[in-house]
């Protein structure tokens, strides 16, 4: 279920257009936006490039609140623009952080959108600061900017620059830029996070996002997902494609793409997501069955798993929960913390549905416990008889590095407790979840990343990686250590 | 589904709380009304009742809007509160008319949550102006809230004051009071809208709220609903009912109620509205059966009766189209209506699901049948086979005069149309509806208005009942005519 | 000086026009009202009358905050309009108690702008509350409303019903009535308030304000005030007269308009407002002499008098104190209370100027006398060797019943204090004022209403006044008084 | 006057603090910006060093916009900070280019605060770029933001990295920087725009600012002002000088702020702004005598030199234009451009005052002259006789490079036009100027720049200065020219 204290977050969404001529790409970006609102809730932007000249809008709040209709309105014409969704994970909720990025060097202008987390951002940081550079934000993204834009003294061509510059990034990255002349969409040789391209129709142009969902809600023809390692470079009517050599690198697509964050219309790397999470479902079966009257799904992100659930159980499905569908980010809970249960607020039982019943209750994932707790409190006090709770993935063992913000270790459910420890824990009758291996039969693919399932990293791991390294008191070499103020 | 421009709109939701002992009355209430947000998003309101003295807070705006942390601390704790969510029928969306309406008079202070529309509203607005009323608003709240005033100068309390008004007013009505010293419910004694009442634990306090699902929000336990022509009075711990004379009136509860407004985990009048869906499904497949291979609801108001359907007919229920759940109010489409359907943003296909299928598509109801036309259209587009569209509902025939804010005569489908040809228009390989007498099965009681299904009103009707009627210009009679000015 | 805590302040501007034809009219009240400002800060509004209905805006804020480009774009063109700007003197800053107020009676539309007090509001209000009327708004404006539309039911025309209610209301009253086909101004018997009106160029139409410096503004040419008594009614292409038979009444109208509250570019009842300063320096000279090297005023009511005592002593006229001109509502001072001095921030001393001076400070009146105080340390600290306050008008005595919100009786600086302790309070090394005669010749006229500061009221006076009169706790009868809660 | 479209814009102003203990640093810089409101109300911004780590906040707006009690009392304690207000003059009024600039680099963070322009910037940061930097403003600052952190690598210490920066560096800049444990404040060698410091009482911190109003305002004692080429280094008890060895720059300070720019209660490099504004006058009497019966200043930067004229001739002072003074930034005029003259909006003559006389008319600069032009009309219309302008500076004959933003030549009333032609121009019956050589008298030192009346410039001249020219679009050198857009 989609809460916000209790599930991993999703990072960001990137999209972006190359168009035959010049049109109003802010609405079509706008639109792509819109469809990608579930991967960052936080900030948002839009650059529109209009004859090589940027104009940018930027803030914090949900596409629909930033872009008005005014706003909208406002922004020139242009045959290229790029857009962001996003949710911070590396550099805290401020308006400096905002994407897409846009700098200005000697060759020209340079927007950025970035989806993912690199492993090595810290150490490229430090050495670019001691040749010289200064940092606005405290974002990877910028050390990204800074590396094309140095490669980009040295090479011919932007396409170049961006090459050498994949060779010396590491970790989770997927991007599309804009220089003045040309689009430009990059997957990291990993595949970590998704990335695929469509066209517009009658030839109109191309296309970029994260989701495929963000090519339908505009009217584009999907194409594909971008390989691994490759570069796409859009120009007015055609697309070319470049492959990096790094052979080292295997595939590990993100599985908790498919377990949670993609929209389940989408189809990342050519796998349905609705259709890996009902497989998820049917996995879980085999894997834990129950005896139970009715298998319901926790909304939204659990519906489709427990419908696959059901399918291969034939236990019947049903609506047990109702979700309110206005409870947005703004929702808070004045002074009423003991009476009100929160969870509550956004899910209601259908007591007709659940009283007397035992009950298989799938969910897609468990961190903390506390909203699973309070859910199986909630649907026992509607009389239900038993909760079996069904999770279609494994327990979260460890950080991801990649671009998901997972709670610390410490605060993990299955952190030092067993299976019956957990279930004690959540209240329910018996709890299941899926093991890694399921994971390649729901994803179709054994090119995963299962990082934050089995503590096994398919990078390097950094020493230091908390969300906010950069935002750490920093200290003046100035003044002699006896001067230094205590925090 | 909940589109917004192409179904009914449910007028308003209406809360009240009275409680043993002062305490943060807004925060219980901004709970209870944003578990009735479904039913109005056009405005919303809060009066608190502080030893007398209330204090008011009301705009334009969903409650998470206009009730921001600092608003919500800023208002005075209270023994007593009422709040108001509308959509506007009677009465443009403007700020004067937000509720609840506050009003002082000789007696003291009145506040008036109401939710719908009185089908007399014309005369007696008429009669009172006659008598040198004025009026600060267009609805009908006001026209109530004068009478109950005047009343009370005759009658020896507020309750007499309020019945007596009753006596006069005809129409759908459900409205929470609040004078300085009690709060009190009033159901019309057609049992138009719904209305119920709960107790907060431990003797703390009684709630009043427009269905159960607020009772639930709020830690409530629900007690029973209000009969129809029954006035409650509430005091600090005890709860009095008096039970008007109006015999003539036979029960007619609004069965849209159930097909769409309500909340499906809310139970109105002893029938759980999911049940109610689900049952309306089953009774479609009886009605309308069709030879198909998935059976989809189209979200999220259609899910239930999917259910229901498919439970019925053994057709397998699956998700085969994802909506988005960013989609607000203030979704607009700059400039892009040719090349993006403004559908498709809302609802999007799961291709693979619908792929070379034969679908049942269900939904609740038909206005004009635009949206049903674009989301078969999508289907197709995905690859679906064929579309059998099944309403869990008749078709629309008439205007609602109780609240309802149906499309005018010749907008609906139905108006001119046979099955063939509305099935033709939507582009449906088969079309199938409810008939009027399976909504008593459906609601579990014959006490039904399907006036706006067909065309029999439990009322006299207004000659006049357009939703502006109070905003035409009107003209002054000192000028002689040849000096009026034309618009 | 312009201090928002230590001033007598000024409640309303009102402002109307009648055009030929229709056009862009809320543009040209917007002006006006903006020419007005001074007169009330707090809330504005402009109601704009399109064929016969009403379109209206109001809200709390400034005039350029509350009348964005946007919201003047969206107003309709019209043949009339009137226009309010408010400081609340009676009835709360609130929303609702916004004007120009807008009823709907049997026989139309009615707006009205206000400016002034009744003395016998609660009487009034009290019979109309007995008669069956409900008050959304705790201002006297609806009381007036309420008593025109009633006897417009008895009369034959809304000049007959105006005429009616002004024999029932007393007090303070400049009001602009706009009816769907007429726009009225009435001043009231006493011509407490000011009230104007002049013509648009070429015949194009007429304009009422509260002062004439809202006809220039908007490029009207002044025709005369309007006599105590009189209505005008406007229509098309003529303005007729009416005098009201109210011989009593002598004529009082307020000293304290040219004293403070009038912008020194308006004439009001045929004398400048800038002569009559200067004259009330002129006179403060021969009143209450002083020796010294300068004179300066204090920004900016206190320049214009000033400039008289300069002239009449002998005494150069300096620039001694400056104004931080973005001083707003919205100044605030952060726990800086100890540290920075909040009249510092406001005016600060010219120390070139005032260094080793004797000088004459001049300021129009003094209320609790912390302003000064602090205005006279300011100088001192700066080197300023002696400073010899003089105050253009009389010390205050008693509260205002007109309109004026002067303070509390307790909290005035002449109360329980002699000229020497006021000067020793105020740390001073002499003070001197005005006496009552000597408005007369200030304002050119024996027809002065100077209540407050000699305690002899021109009408009857209310037994309780106080602000907030209607927004103390009301009680109902129904409860036992036993059960009554205490505040 | 202060007209926004026909007057030159100052360009920025800037405030720090140095504490000897935590406290709430951001309310003591608002105080100070407040005050420095008139230099800049584009945007502004505070960033508080709290132990190392800095706080920012930075919008568009005025200081009372931006920093509501919510904000300020949201940032941090500190022991230093520095704050900003902005006009733009290089760069666009966009959100990215709010002051203070804040940067990370290998060594620290550094923020900084900048009035002036660079004459060198445009080389600077090409070489810059060509070395790898990328840029997210158009600013100057960041130029040197960059210069800075860059030496930084090569320097044991920031001052060091500030000083070498400095010999790089041409053009007028004032500087407030603040470190992690510093603060330092840097007046370029000419010492074109005016920097000063203060003590806090008893020992508390230090204080610098703009103009010495700003001290005024906070309560600081002023010290003195930075000399050319000076840095200071404040820290926690004391301050220490540093004097740049750059001999060849003249001291060459801005005349316009005496004539314009600063607030009259300012002292700048011991010169009163106000004794130098009257002495201004005088030098106008003797320059251009008028007979006449009245002299009258345009509120409100033409008093002051409408009183030393006024003292030098004998000619009465008197107050004949009136300043609304709730004009603001945000004054429109919808619609109303033909009636309705923006001047007479502004600023309305008192008819009593000047009808039937003679006028010396006072004000202190002219640019394009259509301002004065509409005032002399206004003037004539309320019946002035004669009026005789006198301008209180030399006529404007070219741009400045230093920080003022004077509109193109072309515009200019002096180009093309000899005094005849300028008076014909705007209605005047004679026009006179002070000449450059008055300007030393004026500022009581002959070391003055005075380019823009002059155009000999004291540093070289940039070949293209123009506003924009880093907004200009860049083309990027990959795609064959045949392929770039036309605008």
């Amino acid at each position: 279920m989609n809460n916000y204290n209790d599930s991993p977050h999703e990072e960001c969404g990137i999209f972006g257009i190359s168009l035959a001529k010049k049109q109003a790409a802010a609405g079509i970006v706008y639109h792509g936006l819109y469809a990608l609102q579930h991967r960052g809730q936080e900030s948002c932007g839009i650059i529109v490039n209009h004859s090589g000249l940027f104009t940018a809008k930027k803030d914090l709040g949900l596409v629909s609140e930033v872009f008005t209709p005014e706003v909208l309105s406002s922004m020139p014409e242009g045959r290229m623009a790029v857009g962001h969704v996003r949710y911070a994970t590396t550099g805290a909720a401020r308006r400096a952080n905002c994407q897409p990025l846009e700098v200005n060097h000697l060759k020209g202008r340079l927007a950025l959108a970035h989806n993912g987390n690199l492993s090595n951002a810290a150490e490229l940081r430090r050495e670019l600061e001691l040749s010289g550079a200064i940092f606005h934000t405290t974002s990877d993204t910028e050390t990204i900017a800074y590396l094309i834009t140095r490669e980009r003294l040295r090479q011919p061509s932007i396409e170049e620059a961006v090459e050498q510059t994949m060779y010396r990034i590491e970790g989770a990255y997927s991007l599309v830029l804009m220089s003045a002349q040309k689009l430009i969409a990059v997957r990291d040789p990993h595949g970590f996070r998704p990335l695929c391209y469509g066209t517009l129709s009658s030839g109109e142009g191309f296309v970029v996002a994260s989701e495929s969902c963000a090519l339908d809600a505009v009217g584009a023809r999907f194409v594909r997902d971008l390989l691994p390692g490759e570069m796409l470079v859009f120009t007015r009517d055609r697309v070319e494609s470049r492959q990096l050599h790094c052979g080292r690198c295997p595939r590990t697509s993100c599985s908790f793409e498919y377990i949670y964050f993609a929209r389940p219309d989408s189809v990342l790397d050519g796998r349905s997501v609705h259709e890996a999470r009902k497989e998820a479902g049917r996995l879980l079966w085999k894997r834990c069955p129950a005896e139970a009257d009715l298998c319901i799904g926790a909304p939204d992100s659990g519906l489709d798993a427990a419908l696959g659930y059901s399918e291969a159980s034939g236990i019947s499905y049903e609506i047990g929960l109702v979700k309110n569908k206005y409870i947005g980010r703004t929702f808070i809970a004045p002074g009423q913390e003991n009476r009100i249960d929160q969870v509550r607020i956004k899910l209601n039982p259908v007591r007709s549905v659940v009283e007397g019943k035992r009950i298989v209750l799938v969910d897609d994932s468990i961190v903390r416990g506390t909203t699973s707790r309070r859910l199986i409190r909630i649907l026992k006090e509607a009389g239900a008889k038993e909760i079996h709770m069904r999770i279609s993935s494994p327990p979260f063992r460890g950080p991801c590095f990649y671009g998901t913000d997972i709670d610390s270790k410490e605060h993990l459910i299955a952190t030092g407790r067993n299976l019956e420890e957990m279930a004690a824990y959540i209240g329910a009758d018996s709890l299941g979840f899926l093991v890694p291996e399921d994971l390649r039969v729901m994803a179709g693919t054994g090119c995963l990343c299962d990082a934050c399932f089995t503590e096994y990293y398919p990078t390097a791991v950094p020493e230091d990686a908390g969300k906010s390294r950069f935002e750490l008191p920093l200290q003046d070499p100035e003044l002699p250590p006896q001067e230094k103020e205590t925090l």
